[in-house]
């Protein structure tokens, strides 16, 4: 880990496209420097004070005139990297754009590479590495939900909420230490019993993060939904009826969908991509069989699966559940009577279903007149999060690495706690403890290996 | 044309995409006020000054966090659009911005139509129409000739170019009617002579700004290349080859190329967009008559075409061109006579082509070693822009709506100097001139029509 860069570095920081603007983004010991070499305004930039704006004309360093542009001036420590910064606002066009950063190259900057600009903050204190994580995250939100916390993380409520677990156990470790030293005199300072509860009460902290990663991953990363059944139970009207009053998501974007079977939508602040599958039967074509083999690809990745069920055909549970067969087992499923505005009642209902031991609902819809439907949507953010959903507000693990970090943190304050129960002394105890708090310090970036960092950065964009 | 716009506008400025950055732009008498309804920092914008950049975070009315963001203040009319006016650059994902924006016009702000930025910078003389186009066109070029042309127009080059003959026309006209009054004493106060000299010079440089047109549309918009050929001939070869040293244009973005047999690439700054069709031969099936209809339209669309003959065959020229038929009068061609490397000369040459009474060129060249390839390179140069390619630096006409104008102003001058030569008075002389610097005025936007405004404005994007 280079904790000094000393090179100075540029990148497009806007979306690549055509737009009204694009931002070139400068950040080094250099980069008012460089920035003056290509800048032509009323007054060179060395003298500009942070935090203002100049008009003028990006010329290249053989003097070819490139646009016109804004240049926002930014002085270390106070700017995103917390380096010297300059920022060229200029026009928002594919080959503009792309000329301006060439020039700023030309003018003796490197090619950012991805996240290294959040690296840099990160190895200059403005940020630790779960507020790192967060600024990917949140540019990477799809839901309400997402963007919600990345944003809290980003504003360091999870690095707080850590700090505080470790200062304690540190102040534990030093407890331990000292009454180590008093102890060969015979002298408690602190009661097993004290020790015990204090980390105890801290095991019980880290639980309650670890077991909300439950709910944070689908947060974070959303839920997939297949929806299965046999042909003509109205999968696809179903999946129309989802669609339809579904709130729109970001903005008409390319991209969102992911394939022509496959949409993404949000049902309370919850992102759900939902794949329609083809009907499961025996296939009778080549056709039908590439179907039945996505379909079945579908049903391996969802997390939920929704299960339809032409409620006209009265079958009962077990026949309905018998398609499903293989990937049942440890799933969550809502079966969809459909059709019943065909049918004054279901044969079978949640009572009936829930007595062959699945977990998971049944709903009675009409995907025809919209009966059920948000029944059904209300059924989706329940199997997404489950019975841990917190409280608005409260914290949320969504990070795989910091729920990896929380649980061997755990484990070891858990050894602690047997060494203690198993009579060993506090040195023991103390080794166990502070390797805690170490685990607690990988999440933060105090101890991080360089491997875990370089990929952490390497799925930022370039500009970033 | 509404000339004092009342509301207050906003959008996304910067490219839809994820990125690092996002700029939300808002614009007009509000812009401050309402900025501040969702932006908390160390202090309200309302006190800072223009060109000043303060760090916060955005909260939407209803008091939700949505992002950590830099606002820019710029004071009316020290701003693009000549208002008041706020940028927030915001983390560059497509929900997080489209929150942004959407707090903002939450909070009293009016999304923003496409050019309405540009199109009230114009209407507050912030720049002139020819500039206000010039900004589309930068921000649309695509190659290294439009992106100059279009950044000179910005910079004023062809607005000062048309005020310069329009004083001069007026110049004229004021002392073409106090000629007048004088006429009826009898007196001259300036020789028919000297008018017509007058006017005749007015007429020469608007003759070289139509005559431009010719390779400033080139610039502008690029050049359509069709390589045609029988099956075999080694049209994809030369494809390929051509492609191989292409200058890499602008960013390797998705949209660039538009379909599998369509590519671009830059020559001497000027952007080709170089088709590869099906052999022209009779159709035996249903795919092969689908791919000659395409090759058919590509050669009806292409400004050029690039015949590739197998010069191992030895052809005739005559029976070498009757592959093209119906669309050869009027085209530019190039014979590239291909696989010279199996063949020491080549039948046919350059004399013998011309003899045929073609505009165009033969190239001797081999796909497979690359021989005679950067000819081919130049003569698709000298074929787009044609004997009329200026010097570097001169003014070239890019805009058809520009060029129009210009060919009306020509024809009205030349109205007057056939009143001047069949002796009519100078009230219709003056008339006459009078109109000329009318149509001048079009170009600029002095006197243009509502309908032409939105026209213009309406290929903008909507951040611009």
């Amino acid at each position: 880990m280079k904790l000094q860069p000393k090179d100075t570095i540029a990148a497009l920081a806007t979306p690549v496209g055509e737009g009204g603007l694009a931002i070139i983004r400068i950040s080094g010991p250099a980069a008012v420097t460089i920035a003056d070499k290509v800048f032509r305004g009323k007054q060179p930039l060395r003298d500009a004070p942070g935090f203002t704006v100049h008009y003028g004309t990006i010329y290249t360093t053989r003097s070819e005139m490139v646009d016109q542009v804004l240049a926002t001036v930014f002085r270390a420590p106070h700017s995103y990297t917390g380096e010297d910064a300059v920022e060229f606002s200029c026009h928002g066009g594919m080959l503009v754009s792309h000329r301006v950063l060439e020039s700023v190259l030309e003018a003796g900057a490197r090619q950012s590479e991805p996240g290294e600009y959040t690296r840099r903050a990160f190895l200059n204190g403005r940020m630790d590495l779960s507020q790192a994580e967060a600024v990917a995250d949140l540019i990477a939100a799809r839901s309400h939900r997402a963007h919600l916390s990345s944003l809290e993380q980003l504003e360091g409520k999870l690095a707080g909420r850590i700090a505080e677990l470790k200062a304690k156990l540190m102040d534990l470790c030093s407890l331990l230490e000292v009454d180590l030293d008093f102890s060969e005199e015979g002298i408690e300072l602190i009661s097993k019993q004290s020790i015990a509860e204090k980390i105890e009460d801290s095991v019980a902290t880290i639980s309650r993060m670890v077991a909300s990663f439950e709910v944070g991953r689908v947060y974070r990363e959303g839920v997939t939904v297949a929806l299965v059944g046999r042909p003509n139970a109205g999968k696809s009207s179903i999946f129309n009826a989802l669609l339809q009053e579904s709130r729109a998501i970001v903005t008409p974007v390319p991209g969102t969908t992911r394939d022509l079977l496959e949409e993404n939508l949000t049902i309370g602040g919850i992102l759900f991509r939902i794949s329609d599958t083809a009907g499961l039967r025996e296939p009778t074509d080549v056709v039908e069989t590439e179907g039945l083999k996505r379909s079945k690809a579908a049903l391996q990745r969802g997390d939920i699966l929704v299960l339809v069920v032409d409620a006209t055909e009265k079958l009962p549970v077990a026949e309905c559940l018998a398609d499903l067969g293989e990937v049942l087992p440890g799933r969550r499923v809502v079966v969809a009577y459909n059709k019943i505005d065909l049918l004054g009642e279901c044969l079978t209902g949640p009572t009936d279903f829930m007595a062959h031991g699945i977990q998971g609902m049944a709903v009675r819809v009409s995907a025809k007149n919209g009966q059920g439907i948000d029944t059904l949507r209300r059924c989706l953010v329940g199997l997404a999060v489950g019975p841990n959903r917190g409280q608005e507000g409260s914290l949320y693990i969504t990070n795989r690495r910091h729920w990896e970090s929380l649980k061997k943190a755990k484990v070891s304050l858990e050894l602690a706690i047997g060494s203690l129960s198993s009579g060993r002394t506090n040195e023991f105890v103390a080794f166990d403890v502070r390797e805690a708090t170490e685990f607690l310090a990988e999440i933060t970036g105090e101890v991080t290996s360089e491997d875990v960092i370089n990929h952490i950065f390497a799925r930022f964009c370039v500009g970033k």
